[in-house]
């Protein structure tokens, strides 16, 4: 497994793009985004379990039921998210919009919106911007960067990836895009992510190998604990790689869902780092738990504790705050048998054995939680369960951010 | 009934006093409290449900367990939570100490602490104060406040209420104090809470009213999501009203047990309001539901949420923010028939009508949201359950007070 450039150009046979049709009116920057398969694709998706689902979303649900899409059309600016008939009108045209100018069928096209909540949709924008959207599709890395830049909405940083892998000795390519920053919580975001792959793999074993990629990547981010009405992530694979098709439980499927998945977390690594206002990625390792799935609750709970992660921005050992919130998490442990350690740049510093506080250096603590990648380490007890979670600090630009966003 | 002075010193038969004993040793703020009835009380609690308790909680729990209480001595700036063995053994000292003062049972006596997780607890400043502690016991108002004074850490108002009622022409009283303003979260908080009543009550009686008047205040209020090691709500009933003793189910139970909820929602009300940094307190009003659970889960999400905190931080009128909390609450409800209003000082602006925009004034709404106490008012459909819950807005001010809390 190597990486690669290219993003979601970077498999055989996919091109994108991306353009400003007017709806961020005040910033003027990209805001409509197309990626397109020249061949159909076997198709997997992942959406909000929000009960308040944007039109979008309903609309992409309906469209990736039947297991076969060929491009995706996404726009930044609104959320298309609480807007009745209207919205839900919209994202059918949207979908439409896209597949006229490829002579394809709707229901091949996968509709994604993020942006503000509860504003009438503006389908004009996207209707007078269709020709210029088809036109910017190209099948490059600079393809891929416009339709980036055109799904972002407070994200700083542009966050992608691509890997490389050999199944039969056949070169495949999965390249991949997100975008998110704030509401991102455990079960995703309002995040997006499209993920392309040159593979051939039906949809039944692409849908296996996102679903478990998932768990253990954007399922394990959180950077305030909101979950969204957008959130979608979605993998289309088009078979140009030319490998025999990938069979669930093969050798050949191990080797595709560890580079799915390690896709996934770098993705979802770049999100936690790039969360709102936040200047530091934290990320919590819970090792010693009953199972993996006592491991994800506590290293869940300690990431998106507002208290542990403003105590991350201060660059403060308050560990206790992370036996706390290892105790309201629901999972199940003694604290009388956990450790924590807190580590950067290669150094780390025990800071409790046994659920009590140990004599350490303050300002050697304090070097290490003044580094921009933190990790706190937690053994749990004697068990073999282990997980990783990822999220940021809380900061004075956080609530800057969130406390104006719609002006 | 009608409000009085006097807090925990109000009915008749309480004393409580506080000083500086050296816990705090920068600030040389009072730190040590204690609250004592000259006669034995029935006695009710209810603590943190956190795995991880503190040594007071667990002390307090098997003293309480006798349903008897004489006093309670309660610190700040010292949490006594993951302190191994040492930190029972000073729990334990603590209520011998107080105990010595009155040569009443250990076993009478409850323990409270606050302050810093982790960190050795000094219980050799507890020993040198307890006597000072004995002579600051006074029953007026001065007790209280000193009391009061002590149990405080970063709290900046001082949080108490009485309440005087009658049952069968006899006059009773019932007075509280509470602490917390960080980490108050639905299933209490830091916070810790002392009610006396001169009232004849069982404790059995008493722990069924207390249940029910915390389910409808603290269990209601969310500052940060986080759940601390500490907390406590403890009453106690000396009986020396002379009533005739209330029995459950009782008329004058009944009314015993609405000054009691009166009381914690004023209590509960203004923690919301000293909410670490706040600026606003946040009432989230739910109506509609099917049953009173569905309404206080909705309203518990809303109230919890970053994003709609951080919105009415920067009166914003982001209406589909609270539609997001709502709709990953876990409740049962219809979007399509949500309506979200928001009002404050005798104004009410409705935002959204069965789940989609409405046409409103930005400028009213901004009017509306900047005031100090704002409410949120939810439809969520033709049911009849509702709740109400309390919160605060989230500020620079938080992050700053909690980035750096041990020092």
């Amino acid at each position: 497994m190597k990486e690669i450039n290219g993003g979601v150009c970077s498999p055989k046979g996919f091109r994108a793009g991306g353009i400003w049709c007017g709806i961020k009116s005040k910033s003027q920057k990209r805001d409509l985004a197309l990626i397109y398969s020249e061949k159909p694709c076997a198709a997997a998706a992942m959406f909000t379990t929000n009960k308040v689902k944007a039109a979008s979303v309903l609309v992409s649900q309906e469209h990736i039921s039947g297991g076969v899409l060929h491009a995706v059309i996404a726009n930044s600016g609104n959320a298309n998210a609480c807007t009745g008939g209207d919205g839900m009108a919209a994202a059918r045209k949207m979908a439409e919009l896209a597949s006229d100018l490829f002579a394809i069928s709707p229901r091949h096209v996968a509709v994604a919106s993020t942006g503000v909540i509860g504003k009438p949709f503006p389908i004009a924008a996207i209707e007078s911007g269709i020709e210029a959207l088809g036109n910017s599709l190209r099948g490059d890395e600079a393809g891929h960067t416009a339709a980036l830049e055109a799904i972002m909405t407070t994200d700083i940083h542009k966050k992608d990836g691509a890997f490389e892998i050999e199944i039969d000795g056949v070169p495949i390519h999965i390249g991949g895009m997100v975008k998110g920053s704030g509401m991102i919580h455990p079960n995703m975001a309002t995040m997006l992510c499209f993920i392309t792959t040159d593979a051939a793999i039906s949809n039944e074993v692409l849908d296996t190998c996102l679903r478990s990629a998932v768990r253990r990547s954007f399922h394990r981010v959180s950077v305030d604990g909101d979950t969204s009405t957008n959130d979608m992530i979605l993998v289309m694979a088009n078979g140009q790689a030319g490998n025999t098709p990938i069979a669930g439980g093969s050798a050949a499927c191990d080797i595709f869902c560890q580079a799915l998945e390690a896709l996934c977390v770098k993705l979802a690594r770049a999100m936690a780092r790039d969360g709102e206002g936040a200047t530091k990625l934290v990320t919590v390792t819970v090792s010693g738990s009953s199972d993996e799935d006592s491991a994800e609750t506590l290293a869940k709970a300690v990431v998106s504790s507002s208290l542990v992660k403003a105590a991350c921005f201060g660059a403060d050992a308050n560990w206790g705050r992370v036996l706390c919130a290892m105790g309201y998490s629901g999972a199940a442990f003694n604290p009388a048998e956990v450790d924590v350690g807190f580590a950067s740049g290669g150094e780390e510093i025990i800071v409790c054995r046994g659920g009590a506080s140990v004599a350490f250096s303050e300002d050697d603590a304090k070097r290490i939680l003044s580094r921009e990648e933190i990790e706190i380490r937690v053994k749990a007890g004697a068990g073999t369960g282990s997980a990783t979670a990822w999220g940021c600090d809380l900061t004075y630009d956080y609530v800057k951010i969130n406390g104006d966003y719609r002006s």
